[in-house]
C-alpha cells in the first residue's frame, strides 16, 4: 500500500473496533440504553445499585439479587488501612492523581489479585464501585488535615458518598439527585476513559490497571472536565443577566462554551434534562435560585446554535449539583469516575471474553534511511 | 447506517489513526528506523543516551548536545524521598504494579506538575527516563528487606541500572549488551502501551498519567510478558537436544511458542539479530553456553514455520540477556519499560501537538427498548 491509499482516522471517529452488550447509544436521536433499558426510565425509577447490577449481570435484578448486590457494595466500603498512608503521601496531588494513585496501589491488597476470570474481575470491580468513593472522600479529608469519616453502613452509595464529605447526612432530595447523577454517569460507550480501560485490559492486564489507566484518561480536560469548568462559567457570569453577553463574547473570540456540544451526541444528551430538573429543585430548595437561572439563560443563549447540532450536555447541569451540595470544584471530575465504576467493569469483563489486542498504525511521515554520521562530524 | 453496514475493526488492525514523525515500521520487510535512521545503525553504534536524544529531538545530537542531555539525566537518577515510602507500601506487589503506582504518585512531586507544553513535557519524561529504572530496582531492593542502592553518578544509563539492581558494577560487556537492549525497545510505534500512552494524553492529561497508563498496559501478558516466558521456556527444555521435542509437543497441542510472531512483523523482527550475538557471547563468557544452545535449537525447531512468517521476535533473545545479568523474572517487564520511556515521551508530545480526543465506537449487539419492570413484578 503506497502512503496515497492510507486513509487516517484522526481520534479513530466513527471507527467500530468491536462488539458490545452493554450500552446502547444513538447520538442522531438522542437515545441512550444500558442494557436495552431507556436511560429515562433508569434516571426515573432506577437506582444506583439497580443500575450497577443491571450493568453487570445484564438483566434487572429481583429483590433478593439487589439485597446481596448492594450488602456486597456495602461490605467493601472500607479501605485497607494501608491504603490511607499511599492517599496521605499523595496528599498534596490533584484529587485525580491521588485517586489513580490508590487504586493503583490497592491491586496489591486485592484477594483476587492475579485472578482476571470474569467472576473475580467484577468481583474486584464491584469493590472497586465502593472503594473508589472511599478514596476521593478520604483524600479530601486527608488533604485538609482531618481524619477520613468512617463511611455509613446503612446509608445508599449516593448517600454514604455525601456523608463522607463531612460527616453530615444529607438531605433526601441530595442523596437522590445524587444517585440520579451516578446513574447517568455509569456507563456510555467507548469513550476515551473506558476505551482505555479496554485497550488496557486488551493486554491481558488486569482490572486494576485498566481502571487506573481509565481514571488516568478521565483525568484529562478534554474527557471529565466538563462539569467544573460549566460551575466556573457560572460563577463568572454571576448573574443570569449577564449570560447573554457572556456567551457572545466567548463565541465571538471562537471559544467554546462549556457543558455544550458531544462527540457522540447530535441531538440534545438525554443525560442532560434529568438533571436539568433536580438542579432547579436543589438550588430553590437551598435559596440560590440564581444558579439554575445562570444556566437556563446560558441554554437561551446558545439556542441559534441547537440548530447545528450544539446542544447542553451531561456536564451543564451536573456541577452546579456538586456545588450545591458542598463539594469542591476539583472533586467534580472524581465524581464522574465514582459514578463510572461499574460501566468501566463491565467493559473489562466484555473485553476479556473475547479479547485482542489492540494495536492500531501511525502513518509515518519523517524523513527516511538517513545516514549515521559520526558524532565528531556532526554540526 | 443499518448494522449490517457497519465494519468491526477488531484489535484496531490495520487502521491508521494519525500521523507521527517518529518510528518508522515496514513489517514485511522487517526494517524498523528510529527518526528515520535504521535501528541496525543504532544498535551497532549509537547508546541509549543517544538514541533518547534522537527520539526526543528528531536530530543525532553533536558532542555537546549529547553532554547536556547527559548530564540531565544523570540528574534525575535520585528519586523524591517519599517516592520510596510509596514503594515501600506496595512492595509486594508484582514489580509492573509497583512502577505503576510509585510512577502515578511521582506526578505530585514534579516541579512541572500541571504544565502540558512540549517543553515541560519532555523535562518530565526525561526526569521518568531516569526515574523508572530507579523504581524498579528501589522496589526490588525494598521487597527484600533491603535499602536502595543509590544510583551512581558517573556509570552511563543501562551501566548505572544494572549497578542498582546489587550495587556491583557490571563487565563492560554486559553493560553494552544491556544498552543496545535499551536501544532497540525505545520506540515502537503504535504498539499497545504507547498508543494507551497516547488515548490519555487526547484527553489532555498529563504525562505521568499517560505513563502511568502505558505500565498499566505493558504490565499485560499479551504485551510485555515475552521475555518472561521465553526464559520460563527454556529453563523448561533444559538442554538444547530437548528443544525439538518441546516445540513439536507445543505446537500439537496448539500452544504458541514464545518470542515467536509479531503483530506487525511478518519477516524477522530486524530487533532480534543484535541481541542474538550478544547472548552468545555473554552465555560463552559466562560459562553458560546452553542457553544460547537451546534457544538456537528451538529457532532450527521453528524453522519449517518461517515460511508462514512466524520468525523469532525481540523478546526472545532478551530474557536470557537479563537472566545472565542476575535479573529475576519478574523484572523482565519492567525493564521493557525502563527502555521505553523515550518513545512514550515524544508520542505523548506528538499527541499535544496536533490532540484530538481518541474515541471509537462499539458496535450495540444487545436487546433494544425493553420494558422497565417495577421490582416486585421481577421473576
Amino acid at each position: 500500500m503506497t502512503s496515497d491509499e492510507i486513509t487516517i482516522h484522526r481520534g479513530l471517529t466513527g471507527v467500530y473496533f468491536d462488539r458490545s452488550e452493554t450500552t446502547f447509544i444513538d447520538g442522531k436521536q438522542g437515545v441512550l440504553e444500558y442494557r436495552g433499558y431507556n436511560i429515562n426510565d433508569l434516571a426515573e425509577h432506577s437506582t444506583f445499585e439497580e443500575t450497577g447490577y443491571l450493568l453487570i449481570h445484564g438483566k434487572l435484578p429481583t429483590q433478593a439479587e439487589l439485597d446481596e448486590f448492594d450488602a456486597e457494595l456495602k461490605a467493601a466500603r472500607e479501605l485497607p488501612e494501608r491504603i490511607f498512608d499511599v492517599i496521605d503521601m499523595v496528599k498534596d496531588s490533584h484529587p485525580m492523581d491521588a485517586l489513580r494513585t490508590a487504586v493503583s496501589a490497592l491491586a496489591s491488597f486485592d484477594e483476587d489479585r492475579n485472578d482476571n476470570s470474569a467472576e473475580a474481575t467484577i468481583r474486584k470491580g464491584n469493590r472497586l464501585t465502593s472503594q473508589v468513593p472511599a478514596i476521593v472522600m478520604a483524600h479530601h479529608n486527608i488533604r485538609q488535615g482531618k481524619d477520613p469519616i468512617k463511611p455509613s453502613s446503612t446509608l445508599n452509595h449516593a448517600g454514604n458518598f455525601l456523608y463522607m464529605l463531612n460527616g453530615d447526612e444529607p438531605s433526601a432530595d441530595a442523596a437522590e439527585l445524587m444517585d440520579k447523577d451516578f446513574v447517568l454517569h455509569a456507563d456510555h460507550g467507548s469513550n476515551a476513559s473506558a476505551f482505555t480501560a479496554r485497550v488496557v485490559a486488551g493486554t491481558a492486564a488486569d482490572i486494576h490497571g485498566a481502571v487506573t489507566a481509565g481514571i488516568a484518561a478521565l483525568s484529562g480536560p478534554s474527557h471529565g472536565g466538563a462539569a467544573e469548568n460549566v460551575m466556573q462559567m457560572a460563577k463568572e457570569i454571576g448573574k443570569p443577566e449577564n449570560a447573554a453577553d457572556y456567551v457572545k463574547n466567548l463565541l465571538s473570540n471562537r471559544e467554546r462554551v462549556m457543558g455544550f456540544g458531544h462527540r457522540v451526541y447530535k441531538a440534545e444528551d438525554p443525560r442532560a434534562g434529568h438533571l436539568r430538573a433536580g438542579v432547579k429543585k436543589l438550588s430553590e430548595e437551598m435559596g440560590q435560585p440564581e444558579w439554575y437561572q445562570i444556566l437556563e439563560a446560558v441554554v437561551e443563549a446558545m439556542q441559534p446554535y441547537a440548530r447545528r447540532g450544539i446542544h447542553v450536555n451531561v456536564d451543564f447541569f451536573a456541577g452546579v449539583i456538586y456545588y450545591l451540595n458542598g463539594v469542591p470544584q476539583d472533586l467534580f471530575v472524581p465524581i464522574f469516575a465514582v459514578g463510572r465504576i461499574p460501566g468501566w467493569t463491565i467493559q473489562v469483563v466484555e473485553q476479556f471474553r473475547h479479547n485482542i489486542l489492540i494495536r492500531p498504525l501511525l502513518q509515518y511521515t519523517g524523513g527516511r534511511e538517513l545516514e549515521y554520521v559520526p558524532i565528531a562530524e556532526r554540526e
